[in-house]
């Protein structure tokens, strides 16, 4: 059997620049995914980066977290306990269209005769501006320039400036600045309410009506809208503000309806007299505030934002980047290439800022809210590949976002009653906290779920020394993912505690025995709860007795998870001295890669799911995954050989794959497969590795790419709760610098190929381990290390 | 963990009565099963036991095999190959009503006044008839009687014989005999066109419009009635023939619509002058006629029928069950119990009879034409549960059903094409041949169908001796089923052929490796796939040629197939003895069964999927049906050893399950068990065992009745072509008779305590082995045995 090359991904069209994405021309055959790789969100409204005059649109789409419809999900052949809670997240309506007519000739992209073009996301200012100069068919010279941003200082505003000039001679002018149902009037071709599905990663659409007009009016140059959902019933208010700036004649009437609402400005153009219209943006959105108070709340939001002006949100917008930059930027130097990789890492770290800003009581859909992907539904994805780089750079938003989990509790715990089990169990999929999964087997059935979100709460605790967090909401959450494994699992004849009939992280292979990651993240969830319930009685036991009272917590408890834990069965193959996936992986017929056409892949839209189940193949890292988040529970020869073994069966048909296969190829030495992972990850949206960019932006491959620097060539650690480093610099590298928070200490390390330095920038002085050794950092006395590292391994055997 | 005890079904209500089930009151509650219970079907036309009024109707429904409408099916979450064409069977208009009015007084049987009520469904004269005496509530006493048969003799007619007398005083009489599409009158509350779910057994309910009115007609008293399903584009035709004979005055007048048809008679009713309504019913349908010439077809038939009458049906189908009868019926002497056994046992076989009869071209629903639960699909019931009984009873019957299944064959290459397979692959459930199966890991996953197939034509051409059969297209059949097993396994490194990511038929545990009775049978498949070839190749050089031209055999595939089959892997645990269901099975959690309330059987409504996967319990015969069906590969010991080890995991929340464990009971020696087993096959439906007989008849359960009588009691075998007969005839019982027809010879078996007849009745002689001994049975000359048999196996040890 072949293996299947981990293919480089091609270059992206974007011309390389540090700070900035340039679109440079309009290509249609680049649009759609443009409309993901522009996209700006602060973590509560998201706007794909559509064009200002709304067309051309290829997937519009504006989005508020958490902002849901349901929907029952009929399952063809029912049975017991299935997921009936179909959620969607609503395509609000479109507020940041303004169309231009000058001469009653629309500005429209791809047809316009244009003298210069350029688009810019930049990703210091945290906005998108384009600049064109356009030459009508009537011979007019205009210059439009807009500027969109979605505010990171005021969760509910989104702003639009919109200049434009004509230039020679006068001409009538009219913007035409709307707001646009867009979710119900393109989707009315059938009345069944259910949705239509095409690719399983696209997420269902709903098909017939969804956002009731509850309330419309104009008010001067204002639009309120309020909407409420046809069932889940939650409510929407969207409100617009315009402001028109020109010395030459303008008039402007406003008008609004159940669908939508315009501003229409006239104006009497002179050559080279400026007009500037200034939109301003708000949305609110509740589970049961009436859609017009949320109408007036945007009215507020818009007074208060209009006094400053969209100068201040722009310069506000500026140093909240400012700030989250100064910690979480990664900087390199790679020769030749830096401007356009350390480009493309800065897109994706600012697509985890966009992504988790303002998520205040809400997940972090898979994508973000740069699309209706996967349904606008929270995953795995939050704890496992976006905490990472949250907690050790912006620590509020990762307990903001583990608070969120906890709110979904009650649900947990239904759902494991429900299922039969004690405890809870957390949703695969949901945004209402109610399981959404509607293939089981792929979904329900990864109950490490439950350990991911343990494994988070410990990795945020250890990393912020945030007790208080456990007594507040963090215990109750490990106890009952706890009591879920220990009455899940069960002692078999060989005395050891086994996990049946569990899917891991790869979905290529569902419903299994001990599967090898399951296990061992179970193992620590057991332990780990045990801990916290004894640190807790200990140190806290006010807030231990709480726990116990309102968990009904038993002292008998803790030692059976304390028992499970240790008599955790962990596979291991001793004649290929690798751990197996799970008890029957290693029995499975090699799936032979080399031998499968390019075309078929993912092999999940061209193969049965029988056919890729009983073969050995893998859509995304699992017992890998399990060697790099609990790496010291394996050896360095077991990490080389699991590596050695699974890589070679790893298609990376899902997202979440190149980053860890990167990070532990990085670990165990192998510095071409971590550099080739790396770039996949790296490049999965901005040269569309997966094919489907245009679905939105791969948030968690996002986070990936900063786990990939940080932990894979950088070579970080917090395994026992410790920090430690050894870098992995790959040869061809000259530099990675990038900033870790610690419990409130404030690190910097810079690597260069014989030259290391860790920086303590503020804070106390901190005891971590760098290279194997304990050393203990104090503020402004860099610890450095020159010459070659001693312990660079060598390359793979 | 305690077993849960073989529970003993209730007895039901009919009266004891070796021929006729009779209902003697009508009760509320047994309404529902009563219309399951009194179904009449000739295998083409079926109609559920409703009343002539129409009403009370709970599930009224009347059915032609095959005649079905498709939707397509959506799932929630998308994959590759899954199942799109749903498939429902149509309830057609239903043609059987007459309303009776007296004084304008309806007949409304649950709050009539009933001096006398008896309905009685014969199973010798194969009608359904119905006295009453009825004093209306303007006191006039009334004599009714109907009867109804589906005929045997001609497939496409039903007929109603309708009697009324009025007593005391004269009355206006009114009789409606009307035609209505129930179908889609009183579904009409949703309009996605997709099936409504509630018990997955039950099957998917269309909600849309789904037949087409294309030609109604009123002629004297003929109506006539043409449809077209909506999506299928099938087409039906409906005719009535209605005719009066009374000495009464009387008037007529015919209507009809899109929806139905009345003939409406309205009679000066005189006190004793007899009125007597004929109504005699046609149904065509097709894939591709017009409707209109259906029901000018029916028309024909009606003219034809007409002319011989009412009686001549009677008569007629008197004749065909008694031929039926002399065939299958089986005999038994329990003592007391006799006559409610002895109906039971008839009743059973009588449903196998009604299933099946007419099905030429068609297969068999699970439910019979019964009901619409299952959606009308055709299962492997077919070919393990019926064409047992069929091929020793009524072998031209099971010809047509294994051709029928010839005939999906393009559809099954085409599924296994599509699943990334060589050769065919029957669906799991299907009417036109595609999979509608849509949760496949229950469905697709059952690859043991397509062996399955091949077992049962084994079974048919060796009882048959029909070599004809296989040139013609039962070695096409087998060539492609063993193709797909060759190419669905692989070699492991122990050097044997696995089978792995398959279910096997016990559906609490699915998508497994090394499913034992999947594996057994396959080899069967491979190994008889490659003995047909070679006996072709030398007996029919003709039909081998053009079979070879057909499918492209090459030579070395049938070494390929003898080689699987001869490394074929078939788990076995040396430390318990005893056959792992398999791979995995024995790795897990035993479920207590005895620690599960009753109430929350069947586990499958109360359980979530994966709560049950990941335990033993079985909800059906799996490994002991293995043993059953290939009782010459396992021996005594391992015989008793399995049963042992898996009777007491085994739930029979499948109703396919009691027969089966019934008869290898009786084989191991545990004649309690099989007693008890066979109690809940025969009462299944009568006694509502499964809870659901109101949703149609068991239809294999039904024929496991007779495989548990004739191989259970009866001991008989066919392993190897050769019959071979072991009496296990139970201690309390006096005797069991039956009969087997054996290539063109009828044995006639008689068994009682101390005293064994073995008759051929007709052709010529036959070797069969009995009691181990090889015997050689010449017409008319009995052998006999008498005084205890030596071999009696001892008790359960």
């Amino acid at each position: 059997m072949a293996q299947r090359p981990i293919e480089l991904p091609p270059e992206h069209l974007y011309p390389p620049d540090n700070w900035r994405v340039v679109e440079t021309g309009y290509s249609e055959p680049y649009a759609h995914r443009g409309e993901s790789a522009f996209s700006l969100s602060n973590g509560y409204v998201g706007i794909r980066g559509t064009f200002d005059e709304g067309r051309p649109a290829h997937t519009p789409g504006t989005f508020v977290n958490g902002f849901h419809e349901t929907w029952p999900i009929v399952h063809t052949e029912d049975a017991y306990g299935l997921a009936r809670s179909g959620q969607t997240i609503v395509n609000v309506p479109d507020a940041t269209i303004l169309r231009l007519y000058v001469d009653d000739e629309p500005l429209y992209v791809p047809t316009a005769r244009l003298r210069r073009y350029e688009r810019v996301l930049d990703m210091r200012a945290g906005t998108l501006c384009r600049e064109l100069d356009w030459s009508t068919a009537s011979g007019k010279h205009v210059s439009v320039r807009s500027c969109r941003l979605v505010s990171l200082e005021h969760r509910h505003v989104a702003a639009v400036q919109f200049d434009v000039v004509v230039h020679d001679r006068a001409a009538p002018v009219v913007i035409s600045s709307e707001v646009l149902n867009r979710q119900d009037v393109p989707f009315g071709d059938d009345e069944s309410g259910r949705p239509a599905v095409v690719d399983p990663r696209r997420g269902a659409r709903l098909r017939r009506r969804v956002l009731e007009p509850v309330t419309s009016a104009a008010d001067g140059l204002r639009i309120g809208l309020g909407y409420r959902t046809a069932s889940s019933r939650m409510t929407l208010g969207v409100a617009t503000d315009l402001s028109v700036e020109t010395d030459a004649p303008y008039e402007a009437r406003c008008t609004a309806g159940a669908d939508g609402g315009a501003v229409v400005v006239t104006v009497d153009a002179q050559p080279g007299v400026a007009i500037r219209v200034t939109k301003l943006i708000s949305y609110q959105t509740s589970r049961a505030v009436p859609p017009d108070e949320l109408v007036q709340r945007c009215g507020r939001t818009l007074d208060r934002v209009a006094r400053d002006g969209f100068a201040a949100l722009a310069a506000a917008q500026r140093a909240q980047l400012d700030r989250f930059w100064d910690r979480a930027d990664v900087h390199v130097d790679v020769g030749e290439l830096t401007p356009r990789t350390q480009q493309a890492i800065r897109w994706n770290l600012f697509q985890v800022a966009q992504a988790t800003w303002r998520a205040e009581g809400a997940g972090v859909p898979a994508k973000g809210l740069t699309a209706a992907s996967y349904g606008g539904h929270y995953f795995w994805d939050t704890e496992i590949y976006l905490l990472p780089m949250l907690t050790y750079t912006r620590p509020r938003i990762a307990r903001n976002l583990l608070r969120f989990r906890h709110s979904m509790l009650p649900s947990a715990r239904d759902r494991a009653r429900e299922l039969g089990q004690r405890g809870a169990m957390f949703p695969w999929r949901t945004i209402n906290g109610r399981e959404a999964s509607a293939y089981f087997q792929a979904g329900t059935a990864q109950y490490h779920i439950n350990a991911d979100i343990a494994y988070a709460i410990r990795r945020y605790v250890n990393a912020r020394g945030d007790i208080g967090f456990l007594a507040e909401v963090g215990a109750e959450m490990l106890v009952e993912t706890a009591r879920l494994w220990e009455d899940l699992g069960f002692y078999a004849d060989d005395g050891e505690f086994h996990i049946h009939g569990v899917t891991g992280p790869d979905e290529y292979t569902t419903v299994v025995d001990d599967n090898a990651y399951t296990n061992l993240m179970a193992r620590l969830n057991l332990g780990y709860a045990a801990e916290v319930v004894r640190i807790l009685e200990s140190e806290r036991p006010e807030a231990y007795a709480a726990l116990a009272d309102a968990v009904g917590l038993l002292p008998q408890e803790v030692l059976a998870w304390e028992r499970a834990a240790s008599a955790m069965h962990v596979p291991f193959d001793e004649e290929r001295g690798i751990h197996p996936q799970d008890a029957r992986f290693l029995h499975h017929e090699v799936w032979d890669l080399g031998a499968t056409p390019p075309e078929h892949f993912p092999l999940m839209l061209h193969y049965h799911p029988l056919d890729i189940y009983r073969h050995q193949v893998i859509k995304q890292a699992d017992i890998v995954l399990a060697m790099y988040l609990l790496g010291d529970e394996f050896s360095d020869e077991h990490k080389r050989a699991d590596f050695a073994y699974y890589d070679r069966l790893t298609t990376g048909d899902s997202s979440l794959s190149a980053s860890v296969q990167s990070i532990v190829a990085a670990e165990v030495g192998d510095e071409q497969a971590a550099l080739r992972y790396f770039r996949r990850a790296l490049l999965m949206d901005l040269a569309d590795v997966a094919g489907n960019a245009s679905d939105g932006v791969h948030i968690a491959a996002a986070g990936g790419v900063w786990q990939t620097l940080v932990f894979g060539f950088g070579g970080v650690r917090d395994h026992d709760g410790e920090i430690s480093i050894d870098p992995r610099l790959p040869a061809t590298w000259r530099r990675l610098e990038f900033s870790l928070r610690v419990r409130d200490r404030q690190l910097r390390i810079r690597l260069e190929q014989e030259r290391e330095r860790y920086l303590l920038e503020s804070g106390d002085a901190l005891e971590l381990r760098i290279r194997g050794e304990r050393v203990r950092l104090v503020p402004a006395e860099p610890h450095e290390l020159t010459g070659p590292p001693a312990g660079t391994p060598a390359g793979p055997s």
